[in-house]
């Protein structure tokens, strides 16, 4: 049998699986990031948790054909280097591809998390059998995968599809643009619920909560399911603002499916029917009816089985035709 | 020698040219387009327009391997229809390259002109030799063109990066989204600086158009370097918001070159050098260095130049790789 191995390297987690590239992993093994321990420390655990997850598959490591990463910040795919981290000290311009594949002898890929959520997705989940996929992951902050004919769009090698970095309309009193995970993402969320309450406006969220500094996104989402008037507010602004930005991604990419997953997703349908309904208003007419917008599939595991596939070269390879 | 023919079917204009592939066109027949005769009525004018292009180029059709069509509108690129003219009656679901190969005898397809003039930028213009181009051509309205490897982004058939049709912030006072196409086309320009001047704005418009009904955006672009108060302040709209509309492609697509097409784009540097200070500004810090931002090369008969192409297939064909 065929397998491979999948690293995800998140911001609070890391994991390792090993699988034959199907919707379910045959040994997984979970770690939390200690982020005092810097990439080094990262990248120890990580050799503890691929030994951890062959021992649970009852697999060794000549079994095993090929290994991907998906890692929590922006990669150089084509040499396989991660860029920088956001949470962790350590990760510039570090050569992840060569390290893994020096570490346990298989030729390894690297990718950004979300695109590989979205190679999942696409192979494995919601989006199975499409052509044309725009992956969402929205969560602490917003990440994005396009997926096309079953591959990550590369961009020119730094990766693409960085949705949570385009921009939108100000929710607030302030003008001009702001970016689409500043307003979207579980984080803020939060932030604009807690600066409120901490503004004096009145709500049920910081009894739900316990307290102002506690509140998060599912607690906004709990007081508007209650009617509260803040709460209800900024879930407005919240799905005004995605649909937003779900707009203009169907504008320049026309996918056939937007596939939303991260915790904000598991909102219930005071997030997704407004949502839907707005991007509806804001479409290019030509492209009414072409798509729809859906709850990813594969929950907690979906960058380890998309990181799979990449180590099994599930995705086809990119073929770079000759110019005229 | 082997030639196409390249027919453009624009909103006021058409154009058919006989080439072989690279910067000129070795015969060029113009017309304008007559709305009261409707599609029949272009169509007509079109068989003309062939043939005295084939007579200046010396050529005849037996010469012609295919023919291409950029059409000013939605276009059903695989079936090769039209799916509606926002300019003419009487194309809604036209079968243009059906009508266009059983009239001259040879293959045809079929491209909206936004997305053939980007083509020939990325073949023969500023985009010559790069692997990801996306063309903005802002005129009275606003189309978009991606060129990855050398071909057109079919998105789902429907065609592709319509960034007229993606939205940023409303430059006015009213909040929310606006689409692009709505702020910066030369149109909208006009408009906004035509309806101040009705609100009883004082500016050096009024004076340098003759009236204020005739004010257009090349007279904007003129009072502005004269430091007209109100001309700067609709420059200033214009490039806040076009920087979020590149910055938004810059995000999702990852392009190495932004090349910016149609009247617009002719204006001079108070609406370049903003432009582009404004996108290094918003850009995701990760792409920065990666891109730049420059004017098309190809000048009038882009869109029959880039035609020629797709009827000569310089496009490379599109691949589908079998999914796992």
């Amino acid at each position: 049998m065929t397998l491979a191995i999948g690293i995800e390297i998140g911001g609070t987690k890391i994991q390792a699986g090993v699988g034959a590239g199907d919707e379910t992993l045959m040994g997984l093994a979970r770690g939390a990031v200690d982020p005092s321990a810097g990439a080094e420390g990262i990248r120890g655990a990580l050799v503890e948790l691929v030994d951890k997850a062959l021992a649970k598959a009852g697999a060794k490591l000549g079994d095993v054909q090929g290994l991907g990463i998906g890692f929590g910040g922006p990669v150089d795919t084509r040499r396989g280097r991660v860029l920088r981290s956001f949470h962790v000290e350590g990760w510039s311009d570090f050569p992840l591809a060569k390290w893994a594949s020096q570490q346990w002898g298989v030729p390894t890929w690297v990718e950004n998390d979300a695109s590989i959520a979205g190679l999942a997705e696409a192979h494995l989940g919601a989006g199975k059998g499409l052509e044309r996929v725009f992956y969402f992951t929205i969560g602490s902050g917003i990440g994005g995968g396009f997926i096309v004919d079953g591959r990550i769009d590369p961009g020119q090698g730094l990766g693409s599809a960085e949705v949570g970095h385009s921009y939108v309309p100000h929710p607030g009193k302030q003008r001009g643009p702001v970016k689409l995970e500043h307003v979207c993402s579980g984080w803020s969320i939060g932030r604009r619920a807690r600066q409120a309450l901490q503004d004096g406006e009145r709500s049920v969220l910081t009894e739900l909560a316990g307290g102002i500094e506690t509140v998060t996104a599912e607690h906004v989402y709990r007081a508007a399911e209650k009617g509260d008037a803040l709460a209800c507010r900024i879930l407005e602004e919240t799905t005004d603002a995605l649909a937003v930005g779900i707009s203009n991604v169907l504008a320049l990419l026309d996918p056939q499916r937007f596939i939303l997953g991260g915790g904000v997703s598991l909102m219930g349908p005071l997030f997704w029917e407004p949502l839907r309904q707005k991007v509806r208003r804001l479409e290019f007419p030509v492209y009414s009816g072409t798509y729809d917008i859906v709850p990813a599939m594969l929950g907690e595991q979906t960058v380890v089985l998309g990181a799979v596939l990449l180590g099994l070269r599930r995705d086809p390879p990119r073929r770079r035709p000759s110019r005229s």
